[in-house]
């Protein structure tokens, strides 16, 4: 391997181990701010995330650090220009998080951080406010250790990434010359396994939606009508097995026309991944067996292939005992993952088509888009991509593979499609952290150790580049 | 159409007349109270029902008129002993009720009694306070009316009917002595139409069961796991579907070889009956279409054919937004209705074995049976029976008419294995009262035509028969 970049490997490391606790209180902080986005009574919980970031940026130097009012939550802007003969990067990571529910199943609550066994426990700690705070750690450190920064920075922050109700949507393109930059850092991923170097290239698509299902104008009793009254309940039941079989495919006509299969070098690489399927289902999964496309492998199943899921059915009675209703109305959260080259208007106009289809004229079926993203596919020959490659490498002493990821980072799509840059996602989570679920944690070396990896990136890609 | 029995009919009517507002406060006294029997955290209410209850007895003059402690919600037990020469009746109703929700669909509030168009709104006015009350109102009428009683009575009120747990399903064979009787008198039941003397004689049963889907032992990111991991409330989606077509036709094997067809005679009285589809469709249901087995008549289906239906389904995410979760777990609750001669515990095990044949080795299954009732169809010739069409003709100035119900009502099929008599099901509830829906309700006319179409069923019981 290549040796390291000229600054001092001492003088960092030892910056990085002075930093540590005070870098964990701060993260602590952050993760005591309930900034769920997506249930409106923790507004305001969102925009104090929004300020303690701010904050944040501005301890570290950064320029015109401000809040940016959207439709929706706010955005955090800021910036620590060097000179315009330098490169810029992009920073970007949400410092907003997912509903804890269900709280009983957390050893320690949520909003109350607590290291255990080197990880710190609390939602959003790897999905995505650790993952934010080592990003402004390493310029921290960078800054402190080399005396002068060798890149410009900007960095855009949000608080909408968990609803999809993407108002930097709106804002990447209505502002291209503030964020121009020649390439972004998105802190959003995992580690393929602990300790090993990983840029995630492939991102899968999304179609989010809500099936809702009226039957009777009012809730009916089961004895008096069962037998002559629709059950939306059971009509759901009937559309969501009529949408995908046994088998894992899913029976959507045309939605497997435009995926692209992975290329015969990608699966050589795939193929030398320390992947273990039992391993991951025994230690990842818990449930009796695997499921889906049995005639394909299972990381082409979760990296590339178009995959749907339930994700909650409401309606009904389900408190307990019992209570013999037919609901006259249900509904279920319905979402496809999609893939290259898969378009999400296409796939939603499919599903509305089907949905239709497999509705008994007995009932009135709607399908309603929550939010959507384009799966993408990044070139990994881009100097941005090469040069962490070669960092990550450096700093983790392995060489750095690359994945792609089943989840979906609208962003990233954003930024290729609107600042022609790619985005480099060196993530620092691990496959165990309990993304979306309880117990989220993240592990607190790869938190001090992604901090170094970043400020080295900017380092060699400073030096690397004159612009 | 024979004259009325001896008691002065402008005696009762004018005391009937003159007791109206007093009953009506009386009962919406009894609405009030919140006794939710499914709900624990309501069981302080449900007492205060019972205590309700046995005032109100004691008000129309009970001996030993009492709260009976079970192993969950109290019974009421009163009687009313005139002479060992005199027939005995037994009263049965329920003071709980079902829980009130979705509460924002009510126009006025489930818990205080508000009269509109005749009608009382309020959770429990038909099912069965509203019923329970107008026994009581008979009693009351026929003794200030008639001077002494013609019969003796026996009441046992319980509180456990919504809940299914039926601790009178250990009473009544635990006191044949206590609850000896010649007749019950079921106030539970409904009118076939506004006005038209209505007599119950058949019911269906029903197995109540909650299906539980596991499948990984924690909640997944559907970006992370979507393509490989089991995703329960898709299974429970397959398991349903697989139970019931859209033909309606239910799909566990030898389910329909106990179904007993409806005879000719029975059939023909059907066809007799003022029924039609689309404007039940229209007034009652409000959906598209009807739905079930097309191949059958609407009263058959809803009388005398074993229906299925889901009742709720838990699991994941149904707030507001979007989450991406993959479920740990799901459950859903399920039923079934069945008629002669199906047996609950051979249903329940048809319904086990293809539960398990449904689910994919990658979960867990199970099923939890809630609670179980036997079908029952009646008698017609027996003397209570015969005497109650005659009572009910003669007030009302209709012939009457005898139905099935497709609703269960466990305690009636107890009375007739235990005490060896038959329950007299003349219910005053109309077809579109909402009963375990939003904006129940209760007309007042047959509240107060049903208190003295009992008082002169007791009279003419009293009169007919010298035991």
């Amino acid at each position: 391997m290549p040796s390291l970049p000229s600054l001092s490997e001492d003088a960092l490391q030892t910056y990085v181990a002075g930093s540590r606790d005070r870098w964990l209180a701060e993260l602590s902080a952050f993760l005591r701010i309930q900034s769920i986005s997506t249930q409106s009574e923790h507004a305001g919980d969102v925009r104090q995330g929004a300020e303690y970031l701010r904050d944040a940026l501005k301890r570290i130097g950064a320029e015109r650090a401000e809040i940016v009012p959207t439709g929706g939550h706010p955005l955090v802007y800021a910036e620590k220009m060097v000179s315009p003969d330098k490169p810029t990067v992009l920073f970007y990571g949400h410092y907003d998080v997912q509903p804890p529910d269900p709280l009983n199943e957390w050893t320690t609550p949520p909003f109350e951080p607590t290291v255990r066994n080197g990880n710190l426990y609390a939602r959003g700690s790897a999905d995505d406010k650790g993952q934010v705070m080592l990003q402004l750690n390493a310029v921290e450190a960078l800054e402190k250790t080399a005396g002068k920064l060798p890149v410009n920075l900007k960095f855009i922050f949000e608080g909408e990434e968990e609803t999809g109700d993407a108002n930097i949507a709106k804002f990447v393109p209505e502002n291209k010359d503030l964020l121009k930059a020649d390439a972004v850092i998105v802190c959003d991923t995992e580690l393929f396994e602990p300790g090993l170097p990983t840029l995630c290239i492939g991102l899968r698509g999304m179609v989010y939606t809500e099936i809702e299902v009226e039957g009777a104008s009012h809730d009916l009793h089961s004895g008096l009508y069962g037998g002559v009254a629709p059950n939306p309940l059971q009509t759901l039941s009937w559309i969501i097995a009529g949408l995908k079989g046994r088998d894992g495919k899913i029976n959507l006509p045309g939605l497997y026309d435009r995926v692209v299969p992975p290329g015969a070098a990608e699966r050589a690489s795939w193929q030398r991944l320390p992947f273990d399927s039992q391993k991951m289902l025994s230690d990842e999964i818990g449930s009796p067996a695997l499921e889906g496309e049995s005639d394909l492998g299972e990381l082409e199943r979760m990296w590339a292939r178009p995959t749907l899921e339930v994700h909650g059915i409401a309606g009904g009675y389900t408190a307990p005992g019992a209570k013999t209703v037919i609901p006259a109305k249900a509904t279920a959260k319905v979402s496809l993952r999609l893939v290259p080259d898969q378009k999400p208007d296409e796939v939603m106009a499919m599903l509305e088509k089907r949905v239709a289809e497999l509705a008994p004229k007995s009932v009135r079926a709607t399908v309603r888009l929550i939010h959507a993203a384009d799966p993408l596919l990044l070139d990994t020959n881009h100097p941005a991509m090469t040069k962490a490659a070669e960092v990550f490498a450096q700093v983790w002493g392995k060489e750095t593979v690359f994945v792609r990821s089943g989840g979906s980072i609208p962003v990233v799509a954003l930024f290729h499609e609107h600042l022609g840059i790619p985005s480099v996602m060196m993530g620092f989570g691990l496959p165990d952290d309990n993304l979306h679920a309880p117990n989220e944690k993240f592990n607190l070396e790869n938190f001090y150790k992604g901090s170094e990896t970043i400020a080295r990136f900017l380092a060699a890609f400073g030096s690397a580049k004159g612009k």
